[in-house]
């Protein structure tokens, strides 16, 4: 596969005519009438309908995917001028807000109208996913869609996310190169005596800089040889000798994310830190070279679990040791015991191992890789193995 | 009320405190035994626990609030180390994620073991809230938790989180300062033959670079002499001359929103731009004279679309003129007919006119004010009345 990055935003047509068409294939194998998308990547996914607008949450949009017809926008009427730039010809729209029937009725009336075969309609109710719209709507949209059963359709749309096509895997490769860039240039911008708040200000403007649309996730959390946990950052706690810098970064383009980490020494950290670290940074070795076609994602698991608990791992509180990636930070399936997924050439995970070197003390590596026909490339830049020191 | 500005993260325990016993006080009146909260934002207001890992769709979050008791966190195990540094004192977890049963039998016996007196549980089932975990879980929970209804708790979270504390207050006001400096650098910043993506790059590193925390929103949209949408933008359309070019902004400070936009001319544009530029700037001047205590959103709705329709607006796709703003991008409530919420000390609103004044050109405004005792303050600084040009 070669390394093509792209640096333009959108995507051709015909992929988003691909994704309803293999949607459909599969309804027809689930027994659905219909699929009906409300949340952002969802929406995007079939449509390529892409804005920021969804930071309000005044608005319920749906997307109706029937299983013999092109998709149906049932959206307010705030986006039809821009939904209409898309592939999607079939919108219909409300003037929206308006609590009372926000869109209820006139999804109702779309849904009455679709043909019949099996009376069963998928929604996002399953695993990682959320119906985007109040409870008590949907609740009362069931009840009134009578002769219409609204079941899970997420193994569905899970089924078809989790592979990515080449476009897919284009931006995804370029907002991990453009991290990687990011991550080098901020080594150069730490100082003694900054805060986790400035090291992500520092690499989040790196990153507008550098060219990501936008920068969703970054948490930067810092202990003396090492961390208490990963994922609340950017306190006003300073950076000073001993100290070991987490920074874990989710940043966009063109809708698709990267989700690596990066570790930083300030000055002389302990050797059983340094330890940990080669501990780490071999189990993500591990990893990568567990990850092709033909192992599970159980495998991909063991094989960095193995290197972790040789070198003493004392414990880890995150659940699992990698994930897949793409149009959210995290998406299914977990590399962790139980998962069992097969891995396919198209999907990209993250390598993720870490460890609890003693209690409050971890240390995490998380590296980006699409499986290809024979094995996996590595779509980050491999940190190096010596920790970078910020002197 | 001081023109107060802060530039540290945290609030002080006592606001978490103070924001519960007025939960608690709500759900007596409401006949409430609880009150779990799953969202972002609410999960937020309640316990201060602030992370940008809810990008990861994974795992679910509770906090149940009793109608008489400390909240209770029943949160993954990798949350825990960093709940445990907010006011939450009791945190009970589960190793997620686990897809079978991620949470939802750890929260059942939770609930289970509450005082009852009303035999009711209040949920983010309503206006402008989600649920967040499976709505399957969600259905599950529900039928498996016997003799404990579950309700809507959307109007007793709204009643609280609508009206501003002075802290709260602080935040919003330093964001919006912060972003009206970033707006005003964007001028000197922008060129003839940027992109709209260029400029919603231009504006997001300048934020970065003034302190904002992160900048999820921003919708930059052009046309000629006007826009005929302001939510997607972004686009790798040029900037030239005869262009309107708006740009839409929700950056955040700890936590909180601003919420306007600006207006650019791209070298000359017409009269007829002009004339409507001149009726949208005066009538967010009405708007921000009509909002005080005593006043309703539908008062406030008026006194813009008065003005509009004297300017010969045409029409307009948005539904309102404006809304309440905080935590969130947009919150309740609408200024718009029926809405009909006085508004109160500590409210804080956009005042957000826009009209097309022919198909396809649309020109908007919007500021963003706090309700005082007898009038309003505006937060953000008043957008010029001559459009600014780029030459």
């Amino acid at each position: 596969m070669a390394a093509m990055t792209v640096a333009v935003h959108g995507f051709d047509l015909e992929e988003f005519a691909g994704r309803c068409a293999r949607a459909q294939a599969r309804m027809a194998v689930d027994g659905l009438d219909a699929l009906v998308v409300t949340s952002p990547p969802n929406v995007r996914y079939f449509t390529g309908f892409a804005t920021e607008f969804w930071e309000s949450p005044t608005r319920p949009w749906f997307v109706v995917i029937p299983r013999a017809a092109d998709p149906i926008a049932v959206i307010p009427e705030i986006g039809a001028p821009a939904m209409s730039t898309t592939w999607i010809s079939d919108i219909r729209t409300w003037q929206a807000p308006q609590p009372e029937d926000d869109g209820v009725s006139l999804l109702a009336s779309v849904l009455a109208g679709l043909p019949r075969e099996h009376g069963r309609v998928g929604w996002e109710m399953g695993r990682e996913m959320i119906v985007r719209m109040p409870i008590a709507d949907f609740d009362r949209l069931r009840a009134e869609t009578s002769g219409l059963e609204f079941v899970d359709g997420s193994p569905a749309i899970w089924s078809l996310r989790m592979v990515k096509s080449d476009a897919e895997i284009a931006r995804i490769r370029h907002i991990c190169q453009l991290a990687s860039d990011g991550f080098d240039a901020l080594a150069g911008l730490l100082r003694h005596g900054d805060s986790e708040c400035d090291a992500a200000r520092k690499l989040r403007g790196e990153l507008i800089r550098l060219g990501a649309d936008n920068v969703p996730f970054i948490a930067a959390c810092s202990g003396e040889n090492g961390y208490d946990q990963i994922i609340v950052g950017s306190r006003d706690r300073e950076l000073r000798e001993g100290t070991v810098l987490f920074v874990d970064l989710g940043a966009t383009f063109d809708g698709y994310f990267c989700d690596f980490d990066r570790n930083f020494a300030f000055g002389k950290i302990s050797d059983e830190a340094l330890r940990a670290h080669e501990t780490v940074w071999q189990a993500t070795e591990a990893g990568i070279a567990a990850a092709r076609p033909g192992a599970t994602t159980t495998d991909l698991w063991r094989a960095m679990a193995d290197v972790l608990e040789a070198g003493g791992a004392a414990g880890l509180n995150v659940g699992r040791l990698g994930h897949g990636l793409g149009m959210q930070l995290t998406e299914p399936p977990s590399n962790m015991p139980g998962d069992d997924t097969p891995l396919v050439e198209g999907m990209v995970m993250t390598i993720e191992p870490g460890m609890e070197y003693r209690p409050g003390k971890m240390l995490v590596h998380e590296e980006n890789v699409v499986i290809t026909a024979d094995g996996c490339e590595l779509l980050t830049r491999r940190a190096p193995r010596e920790m970078p020191v910020i002197t």
